[in-house]
């Protein structure tokens, strides 16, 4: 039998679960078969933390593809599937299931093997290979299940990692009634997404109850009877330590690639220890597709090599993945944007562009203003701070940074503006929506784009 | 004395206060005066008919620039004063005030004299000279002021003319609690800003107790002692008449341009009967500039003459005018991309684009998506319609329409998508930002792509 056009998908996250899609729309007929080790099918991990809270009421409305669907749509689902093995010569992949080897053919592999929690040396956080009662990392339901009956009003809970999830979490569990200790090993918080200034004006709007540390890491915690009692961070200037009472402690602080089954068949790797994949989604080996926090692929402005992290990339590579190994053409920008977004405690983020780190190896001018959503005679203005990075000789957009009232969309435009390789001089003339309930003549959109244009010319004088 | 650099400015609408405003900018010594013939420095005319309601709480709110602001960037402004002659060739401009005519040398002129209501052919609608008793335009200040008494809850008004300031009029008079009746002469609501089906979604989208008559003229009105009572509207089709009740009558249906100044002295009119300016805001005499409603530009995709109406590109056309009037340089765009949005009884509209009469003569392909503002797992997610037209020729975005959550910012990403000359094919491709109490991970802006990106290819085929 001829297995050419049959599509083997490792792993039914949001990659794998995106990627059986289209390829199923893409090829109505070919075999599509999906091994999964986790009992779910796609469920969407970037709403975990909401279902912690009862923001999500049910922890299992994330599932957004059910078996059914995947019945539905002729795709074989193999749950609790684990692939063992892969035999490139051959093309077979080895699975186990129920303590039994499934021996499955392919004419196109699409890996999708996620990663998992990284965790940062905590003397004390293990009792054998096991967290300690009450220490936990946020990457899938089960995850959820365990932690929310620790979960209680008045109770502490100290996150460790200032990143986007860090910070949805302790959102989350401070709705719940918790008193949210946050400790950031960096500068800031939201190192990763936001310049200095930026962050300090996130920090700024959070409650006051919800105690930061940045600068500080966690050391060691204390346990009583392996459950966590405390936890011992240090400040990184000063030397001086400092310990927290914890009832719960959650880890944030990024996470590991699982790449073993890709690398024990020679895909290639890159320099983040990713699997390398191109615009379409291919790994270094023929008809062999990578999809997801597995893989790393460049930025759309440094072109140099990135992780892979966010769902909206993921999917977006997983519908390449899919419609390229089912036979179709599809092929990405080449680069990842890395828009991004989060709500917290009220506050709407918004980026685009390469990392704080990797902008400050560019030759950028940037400007900051802060306005407001609405005309300012029209009630109820929101405010909106966007910070603008553009190429210091010729203007063009580099990225932004954005901290307030929709500020996903408002990003969105200069996503979109950075796709088309705008400088600020044109961006600054866009003829933005206006209305006296909606608007202002003149958006922080374009009036930010003023500011540095205004800098690049006197630069050049 | 030398006045080669004396800037003077026609009127002080948004147009005329901004050119002021970037005149003293760029130049921050020059002699700028504006004559203005109204009682207030610039105010937001978009802003009227929210002061009705209070949403606005006082009409005075308004004025965005007053008379002391300007004395302190030192710009003599003089109200009440109405310029009668301009002598083009000695560059002097005659202005009465008080009675007395002053005579004031310029190098730089902005004409800025908008435009006053257009008021159709409506039988019994004037008594002499005079609007009956309760009739009533929206174009200043004083028209709120005395608007405002014949606004009581449970009386009945009736608007002509379903624009965005018709339906904004509706929705404000609606908040007071007046019974509404909305009649337009043309097939749909919105009709120079929405196709038929998205009118629709707007139509179905208003209370109930909003009474919609489309297609039909009013032909008269009847009055008691010279105060409104019926207005009699006729069904275009079927020549149907029927007579509502009315405490009050409100006129929306567009405007006439002030443009007798301009072409006394032999400023080129358009094919719109406008002053025709570039995207200098230059008319077709040297040191001439017109800004505003009195003026004609040509639309970005379509390349005609438009009428300039939107207080968006009045503001644009006024910052071009005042730093080209003071020895800058600025230029627009090549044409307006005639964004547009407005919210009304909950809804938020956005546009961008040719308006649907002249789109027709593009050669479109159109798609539509109806999605969600959220993942669907996350509650509260609400609906957003966005439909986009491209050329069908090479996928080029000319225009979209949005209806829904976040509309107008929405529509600024199509907006800087037009402006890049992007098609479809790469729009769909934007990474949009994506967490799930924010949108979801594929927005509505690129699954509508998708829609008109497949019809493209599928016509090809």
């Amino acid at each position: 039998m001829n297995h050419d056009k049959d599509i083997i998908i490792v792993g039914c996250g949001a990659g794998g679960g995106t990627a059986a899609q289209f390829a199923r729309k893409t090829d109505r007929k070919t075999s599509i078969t999906v091994f999964e080790k986790g009992k779910y099918p796609q469920y969407s991990k970037c709403g975990l933390p909401y279902a912690i809270s009862g923001r999500i009421p049910n922890v299992m409305d994330l599932i957004e593809f059910s078996e059914d669907w995947f019945k539905k749509s002729r795709i074989d689902l193999l749950l609790e599937a684990t692939v063992e093995k892969i035999d490139p010569a051959k093309k077979i992949v080895y699975a186990r299931k129920n303590n039994k080897i499934i021996e499955k053919s392919y004419g196109s592999l699409i890996i999708c093997t996620g990663a998992k929690p990284s965790i940062p040396p905590i003397k004390n956080l293990f009792i054998g290979d096991k967290l300690v009662d009450g220490v936990f990392t946020l990457r899938t339901i089960d995850d959820v299940e365990s932690l929310i009956p620790y979960v209680k009003k008045g109770r502490q809970v100290v996150i460790v990692g200032a990143g986007l999830i860090g910070m949805e979490m302790a959102d989350n569990l401070h709705e719940c009634g918790m008193r949210v200790t946050i400790v950031e090993a960096l500068q800031n918080i939201l190192p990763n997404n936001l310049d200095e200034d930026m962050s300090k004006t996130v920090l700024e709007g959070l409650p006051d109850d919800i105690s930061v540390f940045t600068n500080h890491l966690m050391t060691s915690v204390e346990h009583d009877s392996g459950r966590i009692k405390k936890v011992i961070i240090k400040n990184n200037e000063t030397g001086e330590e400092k310990t927290i009472n914890a009832d719960l402690l959650i880890i944030s602080t990024g996470i590991k690639p699982e790449t073993k089954l890709a690398e024990d068949i020679g895909c290639e790797l890159g320099v983040t220890g990713r699997i390398k994949v191109n615009n379409k989604s291919e790994t270094s080996i023929k008809n062999i597709y990578a999809v997801g926090d597995c893989t790393e692929f460049v930025d759309f402005i440094t072109k140099k090599p990135v992780p892979v992290g966010l769902g909206s990339i993921v999917v977006r590579q997983g519908i390449a993945a899919g419609i390229n190994a089912a036979g179709g053409e599809y092929s990405l920008p080449q680069g990842v944007l890395q828009t991004a977004t989060s709500d917290f405690f009220g506050m709407e983020i918004g980026t685009v562009g390469p990392t704080p780190a990797s902008m400050r190896n560019q030759r950028y001018i940037s400007g900051k203003f802060q306005g407001l959503s609405l005309p300012e005679y029209y009630p109820g203005g929101k405010p909106i701070t966007i910070k603008v990075f553009a190429d210091e000789k010729n203007g063009k957009i580099l990225g932004a940074q954005a901290v307030g009232d929709k500020a996903a969309q408002r990003i969105n435009t200069f996503a979109c503006a950075i796709l088309a390789d705008m400088n600020v001089e044109t961006l600054r003339k866009l003829e933005t929506a206006y209305a006296p309930p909606v608007a202002p003549t003149l958006d922080v959109v374009t009036l930010v784009c003023d500011i540095v244009s205004m800098k690049i010319k006197r630069k050049r004088q």
